[in-house]
């Protein structure tokens, strides 16, 4: 038997992670140790009601409300309540008395990430969060270790689950969004108010974080880009799988030169049409995946679960084990590495492909009305397919449906150009306007 | 601008890896630098002929056949040359001296692993081998680190590229084996002499690396299972395809008990039948991925390019970037774990699903005799489709194709059972006997 150094580990929260930790800690602890070279003592785990109901048992005698001296007797710390306050005090508390923390608080992170990066610098601690970004998936470390010697130019993500889950819904049996939602709550992948994963402010988080962390630049929430999945419609899903593609919540994080010469950062999150072929177009259900394009190991793909207790306890206590052994060797912890600075790109520089979709007056001059329309605001058009809509029976007009493919085109043009579009007399409406990615 | 603690650096070895890895250091030096928090000081790159062609230029007073003062220089050592020797030789002087060392050299790491950690371990040094095993796709780093806190129960790994794209033209275009090994030859991703790819070696020796670090136990290579392409037919892939199956050459770990109720880790490869529906069903083409299936973490799987010169060198320069933090910090590397020390289970206790093709003769009391001979082996069968192949004109007998799938089965039950098929009247061909996974 091997005598280990103890080190003493307070969880923070018992919810649906933080009770799975709490259960594998207790049940694969000697395990843990050994590969560790530590021993793993859980001295006791802070929630605000230990009556309340928990999906793994605890003993009654390690659950307390009283946090500070918890949190003061530990050598890691590990967060899982969520939320800002009071999870980032009780952090930076822990960070400086020394302890390494572990969270998975990508809220957290992706707000308050730099200043808790620069209070574990200062003495030496070690912040580790890869359960904050899709769950059981490994994708900090890789970002941070495994292509450090590289150059990412793009990730695309898929990294909210439950979006995913619609979507795919949406496109496998052609259910509204309404009715998707409905069976993502009932199979508990959607909360009662669905707002952070529909709205996309929870991908933008998780955009915020991977993009800080592949451009070595801080990248701070405000500055990224959001459109939610609220405003597609089965109709647009149909037209995308017989166009070859299909539609997902995507986490993009870029590293580009706008029109002005300005090289720098994007992050954005937006729903958008994906070539079937794409790696991306096979992820499933309620499943998360990680598409990088590096400069020199090229395309990479990360898959897996993005959510649910055990598998975000499975990253937690993968940390766990890395903050056991940086102990056991003994020196100060890896800084955030954001020494590149990047400037941080408005949507508006960005360039991608669009698909248009357009009910047009079917008469004689349209469609060259319509291109000129395009070429006018600097966006040039790929593929363009016309289909009759309505035959103009009973005196009224005839209408066709057209759709229309770009070539990459800015944000700004874009704009502009759906702008004119709809105020053409050509025009009855613009049915559809989305972007392209993976090509 | 800051001022950094330079690291010396040598690179041994100048081909398709060594000339990336030199080129990359010498372009992105300044970024490497900063986000190691050391400068990375070329020293020094050791090879066997100056003059030779390289894929990348190398500034003639870099090159050296002088090594041994070359490792004795440096803080960190790059061994690209591949081999047993004179590779090993220059691994262990390197470490001895206290110089961390990263190693692309599966075939080492594979065969001798276990004396080089045990080596880097006494001196508080640490090997990093992250290009080893599928190239530019972070694999060692995930398994090693971000699983540690997990049960890892299988790994299915597409490893080998090269007969990816043979199996991936067979199946897509309908080639021979033949006709796609030389195209691979052509597009220069077989090599001259094919059979470290084909019959397996390539897989297998990165079998023994997963295998090891997913079930902390030492695997030694001898103790790998191994089959290799070249029985594969153009029948049998496009039986496979009309079944819903591609056959793909699966890397398989897997922690498992066996009959005799004994714990213990297998480590096989073999080309099998995968559902055409599972993530591995659609890596195309030279691709490589690890699927791993997880206790707490469920499915994971990553994807990317197996090999080349500049992918593999990104896995390198990523290795280099974390062993400069690591002298950076200071303290000892960390050790390998193998305190789980399982057995190593032969493949005769290992249990898979099968499917059979045989031709029997066509007349009453076949199907229940040939259903009897499997269950008296103790192999259940789950499906059993027949179709008739010749009518028996002009006299000859009349024969139909079977294809039996079955449950799981062990390896020596199935192989008492064909050797049973093989001996009897009823059929007069085993045609095909393939493994199925990833159900």
């Amino acid at each position: 038997m091997i005598e280990y150094r103890n080190l003493k580990i307070a969880v923070l929260g018992a919810g649906a992670v933080g009770a799975q930790v709490v259960r594998l800690l207790r049940e694969h602890g000697d395990e843990l140790a050994e590969r560790a070279g530590a021993g793993l003592e859980l001295i006791g785990v802070g929630v605000r009601n230990p009556d309340a109901p928990r999906t793994a048992e605890i003993p009654r005698e390690l659950l307390t409300t009283d946090i500070e001296p918890l949190i003061l007797g530990a050598d890691v710390v590990i967060e899982l309540m969520g939320g800002i306050e009071p999870a980032k005090s009780y952090i930076l508390q822990a960070l400086n008395s020394g302890a390494d923390v572990i969270s998975a608080n990508k809220a957290l992170i992706a707000t308050h990430g730099p200043e808790l990066f620069a209070a574990a610098e200062q003495v030496g601690a070690q912040l580790y969060y890869e359960a904050a970004v899709a769950g059981a998936i490994p994708i900090i470390r890789p970002l941070r270790d495994s292509l450090a010697g590289d150059r990412v130019k793009r990730i695309l993500g898929i990294v909210n689950g439950t979006t995913n889950y619609i979507l795919d819904r949406m496109d496998t049996d052609g259910q509204s969004l309404e009715d998707a939602l409905a069976s993502a709550t009932a199979l508990g992948y959607a909360e009662a108010d669905p707002t952070a994963d529909i709205e996309a402010y929870d991908a933008a988080q998780k955009a915020a974080i991977l993009a800080s962390l592949a451009f070595h630049t801080s990248v701070p929430l405000e500055s990224v880009y959001r459109e939610g999945i609220t405003q597609i419609t089965s109709e647009q899903m149909a037209a995308a799988r017989d166009a070859g593609y299909v539609i997902k919540l995507l986490a993009i994080c870029e590293r580009l030169t706008d029109a002005a010469g300005v090289e720098g950062v994007s992050a954005r999150v937006y729903p958008a049409l994906v070539p079937r072929s794409h790696p991306l177009g096979a992820v499933r259900e309620a499943k998360n995946a990680v598409f990088i394009e590096a400069e020199s190991a090229g395309d990479l793909m990360f898959y897996g679960a993005g959510a649910g207790g055990p598998e975000t306890a499975s990253a937690v206590l993968g940390d766990l084990v890395s903050a056991a052994r940086r102990h056991v060797i003994g020196g100060p912890g890896v800084a955030e590495s954001t020494g590149a600075n990047l400037p941080i790109l408005p949507i508006s520089g960005v360039t991608t492909r669009y698909q248009i979709t357009l009910e047009v007056v079917d008469q004689p001059g349209v469609l060259s009305r319509i291109a000129a329309l395009f070429s006018e605001h600097g966006v040039s058009v790929e593929t363009l397919s016309q289909s009759v809509r309505s035959t103009g029976e009973d005196g009224a007009a005839a209408t066709a449906t057209l759709v229309v493919g770009t070539h990459e085109a800015s944000e700004a043009d874009l704009s502009a150009t759906v702008d004119g579009l709809t105020h053409s007399d050509d025009v009855s409406c613009v049915t559809s306007v989305l972007r392209v990615e993976g090509l």
